[in-house]
């Protein structure tokens, strides 16, 4: 019988802190960069294609001493019967003895890991003295992207939002999302928040942009992107998917989270595929530039761009660091397994 | 947020009874027999070659509306830590939905549908004038064979016992299974339990034989089996395993669970490398002997062999009818997710 703990959506809500969850995935990218991660392979099926799936992702972090693995089910019809369309269910073990420690909700981690992915590209890649952030998409993800960028760049002090779906849905973000980054991420910094809907005229007065939507077509033109822009490509998880031109591949500064990833499911597949970067031609993954190995940004003048695909690793670490908070606040509950 | 049953290993064992067990594992065989099952790919993770492992078995079983994953991991340094070299965890989603239904300690459950495989084997392929069984192995694993065979072959009045590793481990399992089959299995029956070490003479004199050992070479001499004999190989699981001369496969009729589990890592691998079998040369799949689509044993003087690799689709299965009772009956506890 072992002693797990069990850390629903409403706990790990009070525990993670946005700045917490950056530190965790940050520490991911470094481990991977030095060879103490392993990516286990993905187990994916469709149940019916475009109507429901599950994918089973799962590794081994040796360098924090767990392994475990997120399973992910997405139900298109569960909108009608009051269920989320995407549920996640997190396990984690301890790699020196395979007991296990956790089972967690994996909605709220993946918002906030996902969150953190988005601003470390930021961090390590953007002008310093950026101001403006776009970003693209009004999707359940948009707020952990905007919360834990306003985290890592305090430069920022205006925020563009467009949604490339519908107009209406940007202006009725626009306006909530000043509370929710308040109640949901404890943010007050005054920020100008604006909806647009030209979205080149927004692209060009912007050294920040985030892209996260489901999109299989790009909504950005290269030559629309002035020198020195940051981008992070958030909503690329799956072969189809892209939401920048791939053109821009070929004169960026490319970083990613990981290598295979990116090529195969992220936002590179589409310039890889074309022949307008090659696997030597992507800069780094994320870890070399966090250590330093790599430099990242080297002029002003530079565009970069980081391909976030995420990686399971990522909800392990964040898992962990949730599961050590509550044992030391005892929040959750243990059950005996 | 989810109501998810948890039940461990100690309330498992108060609902699992062995013919209900027998019964889902049939049920699993008619099932994919039927195409209503689906296996995913296994992964499988090597920490430290022979030192320690994991690996998760998933599938989706659509004639029982569930699907989900078992994680195992076998850590050989646990006995000096005090605890289970092997740990399974289970987990069990609505496949209409993809909500959590259930995570179970997969233990017990491993045990009970691992006695009552061996048993379904000889239960549609043994002789029904069957009197001795011949036990190859006392491990674990052993006393849920022996109790799955009793409940199903009813005409068993002796049980044979040989551990190949140990003599004297050999005599005192002898000496205390009846107890454990009373205590664990409620098995009341007169059987004279003996102690072997001839092995030769020991399948001699046996109607059914079931292996259960981690072996890597052949136990059983072709010419040791006598027309008439049934056996169920239980311990192969990976490749480099084998109980019995692969000689057997050529004049036998070889019945399996999965055929590709089988030629790949089961007792059937060696068989089908050396080409003493071909996979058309496999007689069938379970599932089909149960459904009648096959008929098995033809006569008294067929050798019949059932190779038994073990899918997660019976644990997900046998996890489903524990959850069912649970439910009923109050058992096991319930956390939101």
């Amino acid at each position: 019988m072992f002693k797990v703990k069990v850390l629903n959506q409403e706990v790990l809500k009070s525990i993670l802190q946005m700045p917490m969850v950056i530190e965790a995935v940050e520490q991911v990218y470094t481990l991977k960069a030095e060879n103490k991660t392993t990516l286990f392979p993905m187990v994916f099926h469709e149940f019916e294609t475009g109507v429901a799936d599950m994918d089973i992702k799962s590794g081994y972090l040796e360098g924090a001493d767990i392994f475990g693995l997120k399973l992910v089910s997405w139900y298109g019809a569960n909108k009608e019967k009051g269920l989320p369309l995407l549920i996640g269910t997190t396990m984690i073990f301890d790699s020196n003895t395979g007991v296990p420690l956790a089972i967690l909700n994996a909605d709220h981690i993946t918002g906030m890991r996902t969150g953190a992915a988005g601003a470390i590209g930021a961090k390590y890649l953007a002008r310093k003295d950026s101001r403006t952030l776009l970003m693209i998409g009004t999707g359940h993800i948009a707020q952990f992207e905007i919360a834990a960028l306003l985290h890592v760049v305090e430069s920022i002090d205006r925020v563009l939002i467009y949604d490339p779906m519908c107009e209406q849905q940007t202006l009725k973000y626009t306006n909530t999302i000043k509370d929710k980054l308040r109640d949901t991420f404890n943010i007050t910094k005054d920020i100008n928040y604006e909806a647009v809907t030209d979205l080149k005229g927004a692209v060009l007065s912007s050294d920040i942009i985030i892209t996260a939507t489901p999109s299989r077509a790009s909504m950005i033109k290269k030559d629309w992107v002035k020198p020195g822009t940051h981008i992070s490509c958030i909503g690329a998880d799956m072969q189809g998917k892209q939401e920048i031109d791939e053109k821009l591949f070929s004169s960026s500064i490319v970083v990613v989270d990981d290598i295979d990833q990116a090529i195969n499911v992220g936002e590179t597949q589409t310039a890889y595929r074309e022949g307008l970067i090659t696997k030597d031609g992507i800069y780094s993954e994320m870890g070399e530039i966090i250590l330093g190995t790599k430099v990242g940004r080297k002029s002003d003048k530079d565009i970069t761009i980081f391909d976030s695909t995420g990686i399971a690793l990522q909800d392990l670490m964040t898992s962990k660091i949730a599961l050590d908070i509550a044992k030391e606040r005892q929040l959750g509950i243990t059950i005996d397994l």
